[in-house]
């Protein structure tokens, strides 16, 4: 039987294929370009895993065979530029009005208020997807919101505030999400 | 039948038992105290494992169940401390004369290298298991024999280097290895 063979959709901007697939990934070829350049040593931390057994059928490669993901103790980014501790996380959001706190564990905020308080820079970038935009936002401007949603306030970051307060990060080809750029005007 | 029971060898010290185990979970410990004491923030980074196949048994708890460990390409351990950079690695060795340079992995020296040229504070500490001693060497100190096996000299860092040129490190109940105290010489 012959089926129709669906033609392949081209999408516009096709040359920018694998193009902010995921913040993530974006923020890898960001620092790895960082790295290449002399610019700044900035790398993810691996996901912690926790190991409950591994087999070893052979010598060279032991194999993994139960694991679970733990909840991180810290962000997922870190590293030195020019002298200065980094440190931040990424997050994504759909909405088009707020991004809840639930995504943001409180030993991460914890971490980064840390971090500040031992002369780092810390913050977090957010992918607004709805609107295609990135945002810089420190934690000293997010420590308030924070302060107020621990206390029973807001549950959530208006995008408004993300306006306001945040620092946005150019999308281009090389580097994805020049983040450095935005810490310059910090330091 | 009626195997004798071993009876459980009592240690020397054995109010100091865990202590000194592995230098990993020493280090770990004395992170937790400087943490705790708001001395520094300094975390070991976890294992990077390569995951291959993930069951979802639950809706909450995602199993892996094909997973193998993956080489870092970092160090262990970084953070900040009085607003500086700390980045380094911990080696054991139980030889009584020298540490093969192929304990260390060149990505990681690399790394530490690249750390120090962008104003951070890098280093090795080494358990010497034979004499109960740790040595804290900075990355500075290390770089000449590096590069002097890389072009095909000497294969291991001796004994003596760590005696003339490394920074002992003392063990001691809480916090396990201060190892900051020897960073304050340094900075």
């Amino acid at each position: 039987m012959n089926y129709p063979i669906k033609k392949k959709k081209i999408k516009k901007n096709d040359h920018y294929a694998n193009l902010g697939q995921t913040l993530e990934s974006d923020l890898e070829l960001t620092n790895q370009y960082y790295l290449n350049n002399n610019i700044a040593v900035i790398h993810k931390k691996p996901t912690p895993i926790q190991v409950v057994d591994v087999s070893y059928p052979s010598r060279n490669k032991a194999r993994i065979t139960k694991a679970f993901y733990r909840r991180p103790s810290t962000t997922d980014f870190n590293g030195i530029y020019k002298g200065k501790y980094i440190d931040f996380d990424a997050k994504e959001t759909k909405s088009k009005t707020s991004m809840p706190f639930a995504n943001i564990h409180s030993h991460q905020m914890n971490h980064l208020i840390d971090v500040k308080k031992h002369g780092g820079i810390a913050f977090l970038i957010v992918a607004w997807k709805a609107y295609d935009e990135y945002y810089l936002i420190t934690i000293e401007d997010l420590k308030p919101l924070w302060e107020s949603f621990l206390n029973g306030g807001r549950k959530s970051i208006p995008y408004t505030f993300f306006q306001e307060k945040g620092h946005m990060i150019t999308f281009s080809y090389i580097p994805r999400l020049d983040y450095l750029k935005v810490v310059d005007k910090l330091i």
